[in-house]
């Protein structure tokens, strides 16, 4: 009789769909090793929904990166599903094409009813995940149990933890096409600006680290960057000072997964550019994989060069949808997990 | 060896606070008899987040009344129930006393988030399961596999339908203290008229029954109506002409567990008053038990004498909380249900 495996201890980096992608990926290959799985999440997010919520309501917070992470590790049965999908479901504008169609006036009651008054549609744009997420949050006062029990509402076969304990504003230094420099401030506006990202910085530029995602760090096996948008959800991780000693100290494997296409925030950092990136923000940080696509990395060469500058080995995988569209499929990326993270063990 | 007994099949009518008792106790009662529960809830109300939410984005049914039916039937786990506690949070004004407490500025990042602006605080006022099961609504477009999802999420003990397919309107002619006849539109409005309320309509007159609260309705051994505001929670369902015509025709024993005070809509009406009023609404209807309080209830004889009318017999129990007001205590009242439903087996 042998004892039964120790899980292997994944930590993985990022926010939104990038995230999303991986964690998606390691549930995949988690049919075929034991992974115990945590996602730390950036927290800078200040579009959409999530910045309405830091704005009206002091969100601690940005629920929006944290509630993709969750619905990404939800259990695969039926229920489950459907509350990850309620969780991921937006309240579309009532006004527009797919809102909601209007009732028979005669639902209404139109004699005692109020007339519906579309135009106070104050709903619309948030998901019912980050609303929820925010009453957990307000209703318990601490995000790490708030996520543990919004994990528990979707079977999740992960933890998920923010990389800090507030929302942090994330602004950029860009040079655009005429080669003027300006201050970009907010994650919404770093991401989709037209421009070459020179530096990224956090505000405050010293927040206070998750304790819990801490101690994931120093326990864990493997550290995974990326994929994702690397400037707004990879990088900043690095920027937040107790967690980027945590991430040099620990004994873990660390694997970076490099993007696909480049996204309009990195327009101009090709692969090899991207770990160039990583190094120069922490030039501590020593890395023992890069996976890349073998069709979307172009030339593998100074990639691999790139790679061997921070210790790292190059794998080549198929990890791309079948499409063309420069999207990890999660599946083929889990595939390709497997032997490197079983590999450690 | 014997069989596992059939539970009885129980449904309670009504909406609101009182309801909620009636579910509570009908749990406690289920620790000593097998019951099935099913709740058919009213769907008129108009005020608070369910009113807004009916205005802002035509819900399709208010969900306020599902939501506390929801929470009275949660399981005691401790996850469903802080999942039964998040759908009763509701967003507090951050401007109010109790609000959400300022972070630091520093938190915010203030050189780089937009400055919290609390006037567009939307949320307010609105809980967290009015919004989920909102969000229930409008993605799967069926409020009973909504509602049975949500009752999923907290491992409710039983299942919560509407009384109608669609939102209603409650309208009453009400006599003021100088005789003056007026008629008042809106459940909220009617349920906190100064006033005697001399008739109650729903608008549109004859809605669509929800076909599995029927199913249930036949399939009953027992229908329990009340506690609850008379006009607003109990008797709107007996103003549904369909479903009135399934509670003439079942053959499930009905039981009225009454008031303990008279609430402000019910001003002037006694406990033999509640039942007239059920009697006039409903001529058919046979009750073969009223519950009522020993101390609340007043001088027995007329209720006595008011339910013999229905065919009923009038049975007292201390039903009421210690402290003297006129609320039902869950388990005292589930411990005087367990009697009266077990006698049907």
């Amino acid at each position: 009789m042998t004892a039964p495996a120790r899980p292997i201890r994944v930590v993985a980096f990022g926010g939104g769909h990038g995230l999303s992608a991986s964690l998606r990926a390691l549930r995949h290959a988690a049919t075929e090793l034991p992974l115990d799985i945590t996602a730390i999440v950036t927290v800078g997010d200040d579009g959409g929904s999530s910045g309405r919520l830091r704005v009206e309501r002091d969100a601690l917070l940005p629920p929006g990166d944290l509630r993709q992470a969750l619905a990404a590790l939800a259990d695969e049965d039926p229920t489950a599903q459907l509350t990850a999908t309620l969780m991921q479901h937006r309240f579309v504008a009532m006004t527009e094409p797919g809102g909601v169609p209007p009732l028979p006036p005669v639902a209404r009651g139109p004699r005692i009813e109020r007339r519906a008054d579309r135009s106070k549609d104050t709903l619309a744009g948030h998901t019912v995940g980050n609303l929820l997420l925010l009453g957990l949050m307000e209703m318990l006062g601490d995000p790490v149990r708030a996520l543990d029990h919004a994990a528990a509402m979707v079977g999740a076969c992960g933890r998920v933890l923010p990389m800090a304990l507030h929302a942090v504003g994330i602004e950029a230094d860009v040079i655009d096409g005429a080669g003027r420099r300006s201050t970009i401030r907010g994650q919404h506006s770093v991401a989709v600006v037209d421009g070459r990202v020179e530096a990224v910085r956090l505000e405050p530029a010293d927040p206070p680290a998750c304790p819990q995602a801490l101690d994931a760090v120093r326990a864990a096996d493997w550290l995974i960057f990326g994929p994702g948008s690397w400037y707004t959800s990879v990088l900043p991780h690095l920027l937040v000072p107790g967690l980027a000693r945590e991430i040099v100290a620990s004994p873990a494997r660390r694997l970076v997964t490099l993007n696909l296409g480049t996204d309009k925030e990195t327009h101009g950092l090709s692969a090899a550019g991207h770990l160039g990136t990583l190094h120069g923000y922490l030039p501590e940080l020593r890395v023992d994989t890069v996976l890349a696509d073998e069709k979307w990395a172009g030339e593998p060469e100074p990639v691999r060069v790139a790679a061997q500058l921070m210790g790292a080995e190059l794998v080549l995988a198929p990890v791309a949808v079948a499409d063309g569209s420069p999207r990890h499929d999660p599946e083929a990326l889990g595939v390709a997990l497997v032997p490197v993270l079983g590999a450690a063990r």
